[in-house]
């Protein structure tokens, strides 16, 4: 079995709803001791977060790429230059708080730690980015079943043909994730993340995957393949690994970033990006 | 007649509705060619913004400091560094195409000029941000009436006791804007602004001045003091002069600002930042 299908391996249900129960800072603190697992389903009611690492040379095109694409690159908290806590992550460590990372050198992937205490620097600069799985309970909560949960596994995410707006050197694709709704609930699921724009909110596209340039939903780019029921029709959210994808693209000298899947869990709510 | 009470007098019905009806083109050339007025109740349905211009060494810090206080600096748009045009402003000019522009040295106001071409550096890196002005429209649809443009005035703005959460070298007072609203239609000022996040949302304040260390309503820190109705209370939004506050506290060594009231008016409509 691989690594990453030991991570994301179905849990026991009793496991599993132990897992939703807890607080973000349990989930936290089970990670730094060395949990690795995707966080979809995790810590109900906390959101979740992407991260995006870079020395500070690079932070005002980050965060300016971030403002030019609001849909993917939703920033909740911007960390310091070498700051590893913030009022996202009270008492955590960015540095060992996510299940896992993917540390990039010139845009190539050389290390997917745990921790990343070794890389650190005093000038790196933390973006937290929104996530998606931050409305999954909402769309629960509407009554609309999210198909990787229940499948227990990561949620499948593609590169698409779409372009982000560039910020200086910042430039790349659209990434986006899939969740399949049945053809009766989509404008439910519309309305219900819709009020979420701080974690990606509505859907970018519903329903045809090719003009996104996807040819295969059974071939994600991150994240693992679901099964897709009849009469289920693939809606697609921006990603937050949209940075990543940028910073393979555009090749800076160090770049960290979470494994996709493997979020950041916060000490924010849900509904604190609620809007009406 | 001061100049600013020039700037701001009351004009004739008809010519007040036929600004009311300029697009936004159509009141950026009028002030490239001269016109010097406050910008409240023009060209009806655009979205106007603040301005913040600083050398692109101050760019990461600004840009830091809106995303850390969003409700008085939600950022609409950012132009590269020494660009003069961009999406919200199509065949625009930064330079020339605000009514009328605030000028820093170190902290100190040194220039209100109506143009900037003068002060221009290739640099100059332009924030533009939301503006309240831009759902006056919607409270009056609400059936709100909205005292400083009945007045014919500038609307009042103060600044609080309130402190903007710092990034890097920015740091500075909240500064607020004010309107006077009947009792029976706060609820309905809170619902309608609360649906345009991006142009300052929800009141931060409704009801007590003191609280925010305003002493005295009718002397405002910028714009015009108005009359407020018996009956009718003070609803506070936060105010895109914020930047400019913390510009007048942290004194870099130079920035630009519009003067208050004087906005940039944008090809953007008021309803592209409206949220379900």
């Amino acid at each position: 079995m691989s690594a990453a299908a030991q991570n994301n391996r179905r849990l026991a249900p009793r496991q599993s709803a132990e897992r939703a129960g807890w607080t973000a800072a349990q989930a936290r603190a089970a990670f730094r001791d060395g949990l690795c697992e995707q966080t979809s389903g995790m810590a109900y009611g906390h959101a979740q977060a992407n991260l995006i690492i870079v020395p500070k040379a690079l932070a005002f095109d980050v965060l300016l790429f971030t403002q030019r694409n609001p849909k993917p690159c939703p920033v909740l908290g911007v960390l310091d230059a070498g700051e590893t806590a913030g009022p996202l992550l009270v008492d955590g460590d960015i540095r060992t708080d996510v299940p896992r990372y993917v540390v990039y050198e010139n845009g190539e992937k050389v290390d997917e730690p745990t921790d990343i205490r070794a890389w650190w620097r005093n000038d790196l600069v933390t973006f937290i980015v929104g996530c998606s799985f931050t409305f999954e309970a909402a769309l629960r909560a509407g009554g609309i079943a999210i198909g990787h949960i229940d499948q227990g596994v990561n949620v499948p995410m593609y590169r698409t043909t779409r372009r982000c707006a560039s910020a200086g050197s910042m430039t790349g694709p659209l990434v986006v994730s899939m969740r399949a709704i049945p053809s009766s609930q989509i404008a439910d699921a519309v309305r219900i993340t819709s009020r979420y724009p701080a974690v990606h909110g509505a859907p970018v596209h519903v329903g045809n995957p090719a003009e996104l340039g996807i040819h295969d939903l059974q071939r994600p780019d991150f994240g693992d393949p679901v099964i897709i029921p009849e009469s289920h029709i693939p809606v697609f959210w921006a990603c937050g690994v949209t940075p990543q994808a940028a910073v393979m693209e555009t090749r800076p000298e160090l770049a960290i970033g979470h494994a996709p899947g493997h979020m950041l869990i916060t000490d924010a709510r849900d509904s604190d990006y609620l809007v009406p």
